[in-house]
Order: structure tokens, then sequence, then C-alpha cells
């Protein structure tokens, strides 16, 4: 096989078979492909496309080219959620001991991330001695015993799709659906899941800005998971604004015991109930989401999601007193509150801004080397459609270095947008994709 | 300026300005630019194009890549001639003399390159002792004494292109209209043309294969030209089948002595009297295309052309006896006749083909590291349209290694397509295209 062939093949819009697709990822991974013929192809990529097959054919393809984790040994079917990125997005910490409470086994492997954040790993890390450095017995142990466990990825998975990623980063190539889609896809299939169910944000504060291009993302995914054997199915969710109020990671922690106690933020609770339902239908613990939804809702009531999350604490080592003590969780040195300066309704909160405010803080990294601070954040106190009074809280930094908060109170006094005039909530789940069919709401 | 933010530009198939395209060929050759950016630029300009002035801008940065001839020393307008490549493609060798003898300066630099035949330089070197390594003195001398001489490149011309084509031939992306016109018009710039001629040849033995992909390019080309102050003409001319009748570097020579004695083929003639007249024309030493011709025609009747031609090779140290008496050129040990197996007229000469029966006999070179034998090729005795009996020699094969015979008569016979219905000859000049319009002949 000849690689400047298969480039021009792609370059005139031909699709390429499941053998040079593999070609051209074992080559890559293992440095007989260079760089530059690489991102030409990913470059063509980005303008001819590639079909449902050749798009699921490159997701097998990554999943290949690395290790892959082996969940036989946990008993029922391992469904993960994935989620597209956004600002205050807690669904994970929640909806883990959530379905687990609801007897759905979730062995999640988890990275730390770059980010106004950090990933649910460095989130989790809020508890004091929580580990995630787990041998693969301690895991799946711990998830045959109490359905739950979250843990680092410590094995070679999809080595192709790291360095395809990072090359694409630098080449202008990263917008393309069928190349985000089988990115995410290898990254799931390569971590044991039977069935996927994927929240792909829309808005401001999202990768995909635009709803149709949320939905196109998700039927690419979709359609790789129909492919490839494993059932999945994509919420398209709101990110306009952020999920919740927090932003920040113990500050997550927080709000997400809130919502496990059903006294979460409607927005957050409302979308972790819905990707739940749908996980405990692919699991085969439910028929309609209704039902799924009921069940939920039941372990949120009797307490078994919040129990769920303290057994997962102590069984990774950390301190469940935390839980039922959150003040015990990291602690900022100062709070301090963010007035309104007019009086009027919230029209917008650019999500992306708040997150970047968070990061300022040192909630998140901006490079690999940073350091997480568990206890700083921002908690919002108002949601778009919201009315507001002139000196009214806007939201509260929660603060160790006091040399960010004079710019970091400009930024979110500019990022949240106050008229006059009355202003709708946005809708928070706008389409639901399944394999079949695609609803919009 | 930022690498990925200029190739997601051209992806989104904005034009770049004159420094982003300064920036990134500035970038690449001095390495600060990874060929893995490169490509990917280089597959959105296949798919997304350059308008003229970004033409013209990549041009001008790649010429200020390097070094830059500089023949201001010599007198008057010198005019350059560039062929688009093809099979027997002998004009070169006859166009320099002819328009030295008619008073305009031919200060030529040529390089060996692959193919199924040398180069200009090493068709010259058919001549005993001739040297293609003047130094510039010698070089510049030499135009201003006689208006005529040949020499190699040793400047470091165009790096950026030499660098950048090296990568397009790797990663699917030497189809490109803007790549390739800036890529030659480059070359020709740097070398110190205030003129170039252009002859873009379209069939089966060109690079472009459909005439209007042709036009396209020569449009582009002549539009740089104008874009940069180098008055440029395009000729485009037939290569469905070699022009003249001789492959082979000894046996061209031998042709272009023919044809500058005014006994050569009809088709070369008239197209080394096409591209001559504009040469003139471009030169300021006739004003109208027949005015021209009529002076090229006299040079041939009169000797001086032919005469010119020994003065060159003289003054580069060669054997000018030998342009007296062809015979004295280096010659072939074997001379095989290939017969036409049918009766008919002569409807396709396959020109690629025929240049690589040539190669194959030891003309030309696969690699850099090849030895060119000057007194081998094919010569062949019709032309499309030319009727033919059975046994009548189609070719002859000028040979000094047997071993290919069997194979090269195969091919040549495959190659030279008779049929029983009369057929008629190709138009050799197909349209002309100058900075204000292409006429189409």
């Amino acid at each position: 096989m000849n690689t400047v062939e298969i480039i021009r093949k792609k370059r005139e819009g031909q699709a390429l078979s499941k053998e040079e697709i593999e070609y051209l990822i074992q080559g890559y991974t293992n440095g007989t492909i260079p760089d530059y013929q690489m991102s030409a192809w990913a470059m063509a990529v980005c303008f001819q496309g590639m079909n449902e097959q050749e798009t699921a054919d490159l997701t097998m393809a990554m999943v290949r080219s690395g290790d892959q984790v082996d969940l036989s040994s946990i008993r029922g079917i391992k469904v993960d959620k994935h989620s597209t990125g956004g600002v205050g997005d807690t669904t994970t910490l929640i909806l883990g001991p959530l379905v687990a409470a609801a007897g759905v086994p979730v062995a999640k492997m988890s990275g730390r991330g770059l980010g106004h954040t950090g990933g649910t790993i460095d989130k989790l890390e809020s508890f004091q001695g929580f580990s995630t450095e787990l041998t693969t017995e301690e895991f799946v142990d711990l998830v045959n015993r109490i359905q739950l466990a979250v843990n680092g990825q410590t094995a070679n998975l999809t080595p192709a799709d790291k360095k395809l990623y990072a090359l694409r980063d630098v080449t202008g190539t990263v917008d393309s659906i069928p190349l985000i889609a089988s990115s995410i896809m290898s990254k799931k299939i390569a971590t044991g899941a039977d069935a996927i169910v994927l929240d792909v944000k829309t808005g401001d504060g999202a990768f995909m800005k635009e709803e149709e291009d949320a939905i196109r993302l998700a039927k690419a995914m979709v359609s790789i998971g129909k492919l490839v054997g494993r059932n999945t199915i994509a919420v398209i969710s709101d990110m306009s604004q952020p999920l919740g109020y927090a932003v920040g990671n113990a500050l997550e922690v927080k709000e997400a015991i809130d919502t496990l106690k059903g006294e979460g933020p409607e927005d957050l609770t409302e979308l972790t109930l819905v990707l739940g339902s749908h996980m405990l239908c692919l699991a085969g613990r439910a028929q309609t989401a209704e039902e799924a939804r009921a069940v939920l809702e039941q372990c949120i009531r009797d307490g078994s999601a919040l129990n769920k999350l303290k057994e997962m604490v102590q069984g990774q080592h950390g301190d469940p007193n935390q839980v039922d003590h959150p003040e015990l969780l990291p602690q900022a040195k100062e709070q301090i509150v963010v007035r309104a300066e007019q009086e009027g309704y919230i029209h917008r909160i650019q999500a992306e801004e708040i997150g970047l405010c968070a990061m300022r803080l040192g909630a998140g990294r901006a490079t690999k080397e940073d350091q997480i601070d568990h206890a700083v954040g921002v908690v919002l106190h108002k949601k778009v459609g919201n009315p507001v009074k002139k000196g009214e809280p806007l939201a509260t930094l929660y603060v160790n270095r006091n040399e960010m908060v004079n710019e970091v109170t400009q930024r979110l006094l500019q990022a949240i947008e106050i008229q006059t005039r009355p202003a709708q909530p946005p809708k928070l789940i706008r389409a639901i994709v399944t394999p079949t069919e695609t609803i919009r709401l």
C-alpha cells in the first residue's frame, strides 16, 4: 500500500477501505508514516469528510493502536458516559453514584486534562486521601463489590489518537466531525465500554457552538457505536451558560453532594436524570426512560445515591466523613461577592469566560505542569432569565490569591449580561440522537 | 504571526496577506515551520486555491528564500524560455542559437534533472569537452560577446521551492495550479529573467493532460509575470505525441543542428519559430510576431543561427567541429529498426511511453546517481496522421546494451497505434495566453 495514493484518494473524495485506514493508523503509530503525510491526509479529510464506515474503521484502528481495558470480569453491561466538555459540568460526579445505586456497574477511567477546572480525577482528589491509582485488580474488585470506581488511566490507550490529536492541534485540522467523533469513541471503546451515553454540549461555552453541528457530531458518534457493536445514544444539551452554579473542584464536589441529596441546581439535576435514565436503559435496568427516571429519583430520595458516593470514597481510601460534612472539603481563605451594577434580567452568562475566571483563580491548568487549587473557583447566584436588583450578589469568588481578584471581578461583570427587558431561560435538553432517529425537543 | 491561524485562514478559503505568505516561506526555509504544518497548508491550497496576488506573493517569497542571479551586467532585455516538460523537446537547443543570432541575449541556467532524457546541460555535454561550469564572469562575458551561453546552476536558488516541491511530492499535493505556477515562475525569476516565454504542453505526454488545465496554468503564470513586473507570454502546445522525431541526448542535438539548418522536423521547427518570435517581441527586437518570424527565418537561411551554435560550443570549450559533422557526436554501437506489424494510419504515439523506452535504453536518469548514455535513444519515423505499410520502419533504436531491446521493441509497438481508417494530425499550437487575452487557435 502507498501512503501518497491513500492521501490522493481522500483528496479526490473517494472512500478509503478498512485496510487503507488500518495501514495509515498503524504506520502513523509506529512511525513509518511521518507527521507531514498524516497532516496532509487530515486536511483532506477536513474537506472531503469520511463516510460512516470509514469513521467506524478509523475508530477501531485507533482502538487497536494500543492497549484495551478488559472489563469482562465485571458482571453486567458496562455503560460509560462521555461529555464533550463544558463549564461547571459536574454530571460525572453525580451520575456515577446515582447509576451505581440503581444497580448498574460504573467502571470509569478518567483523566486530569487541561482547562477551566481539573478533570473528574482532580475533582475527586478534593476528598482527603482519595486514590485514583488503584491496581486493575482493586478496581475490578471494587466495581464488583459496590458497582462503582473511578480510576486514572495508566495503560497505553489509543496512542494513535493521542498522536493524531496533537498533530491536528497544530495543523488547523481540529474541526472535522469524523475526526472528532472517532477520537472520542476510540477512547470510550478502548476503556472497555459495552454501551455509551454521550452528552454533546452546544452553545457559547461548548466546542460545538451551533446546535446543528452538535447534532451532526452526535449522529457520527452514534453511527460509530452502531457499526462497532456498542449501543450508543446521545443527548444534545445546552452549554450557553454554565451548568449548575459552581465552577471549581471542591465547589463542584459540594454541588454534586447537594444534587445527590435532591437539593442540587435544577438544570444539573435534570441533565443528570436524563443521562442516567439512558444509561439504565442501555444497561437493561429499565425498559423506558420514564421507568429509569423513577428508579433514579427513588435512589436520590432514599439516600442510596449519596450513600454510594460515600462507599466509593471509602473504597478508594478517601475520607467519607467529608461527604456528610462538605465543610471539611478544601476551603478557600476568602470569599468575595461580586454584585450587580444595574437592575434587570440576566440575558447571558458567557460560560467560557466564567470558566476562564475560575482558572485564573487557580481552579484549572493552563499547562500540564500547573498545580490545581482544589478550594478556589466561582459560584454563580443567578441563571439566564433570573431577575436581578442593583447590588444583589451575582457570584461569589472563592479565593486564595488576592492578586487576581480585580481582574476576575471585571471579567465576571462583563460576562454576565443584564438588560431591562425580561429574558427566557435557554432550553436545557435540545435533542436526543438514537441509532434510529433524532428527536428534537 | 501564528502558523495554525494562517493554515486555518486558508482552510476557510480566505486570501493570505503578503506578510503571512512571507512568514510561511521564510519559516519553512529556515526550519521554524515544520513539514507537517506546511503539508497541511499545501493541502488546504489544493482545495481553496490562491488568488492572483497570493500566487505572485508566494512566487516572490520563494525567489527571496535564496540567491538571485544578477544579470544586470548583460546588455539588453534578458528573455528566458521555459517548457513544462515533454518528450523529445529539443526547443531549447535550437532557440538559444536562433534567438541569439537575431541579436537577443540568451543567458540560460539549466539543470540536469530526472526523466526520459537528460536536461539541456546533459544534451549539450554530447559535445566533447563542453563545459557548463563557467564562472559567473566567464558566463556574463560570453553572453556579452556572442549573446549566448548555457550554464549549470550552482547558486542556492529558490531553496523554499525545492523543499516545498519535495514535500508536495510525498503528500499528494502536486496538482495545484497556483503551487505549480509559483514553483516554475520563482525559478525563472531567480535566474534573472527580465521577460519569460512559457511553453505549456498539453496532451498524453504532458503533465497537464487536458488543454483547459494547461490554459489555466498558463494564465496563472502570465498573471504572476504581470504582477511582479516580468513581461510573460505563454504558448500552449501539443504533447500528445513526441515533438520532432528524436528522443535521446546526442540524437536530439543532431536534430537541433538539422533544424538550425532549416532541415528539421516540421513540428519542431514551427514550435521553435513561434516561441522564438515571442521572445524577440518581448526583447523589443521586433514589433509583431510576423516581423520576428521573418527575422528568425532569415537567421536560419543565412546560416547565422547554426554559426551561433558553433560559437557557443567553442566558447564553452566544446568541439565546434561536431556541429558541422554530427557523425562525430557519440554514436550507439547498434541501430535496430522496429517495423510496422500492420498497414494503416498512425492514430496515436504515446509520448510518455516513447520517452520511457529511451530511458530504458539509457538516455535518461531514474535516480540522481544514474549515468546517462549520450548516444542511445529512439528515433521515430512517423507522426500521427502518417500512412504506414506493413514492414515499414516505425522507429530506430540506438542501442549500447542489448538486454533491453526486446522489451523496448514490444513497448514501442504497443505505444504506436495503427488503425485502418485515416487519422488527422493533432494541432500543434493550441493557444496563446498574453497578459490581456487568451487566443485559442
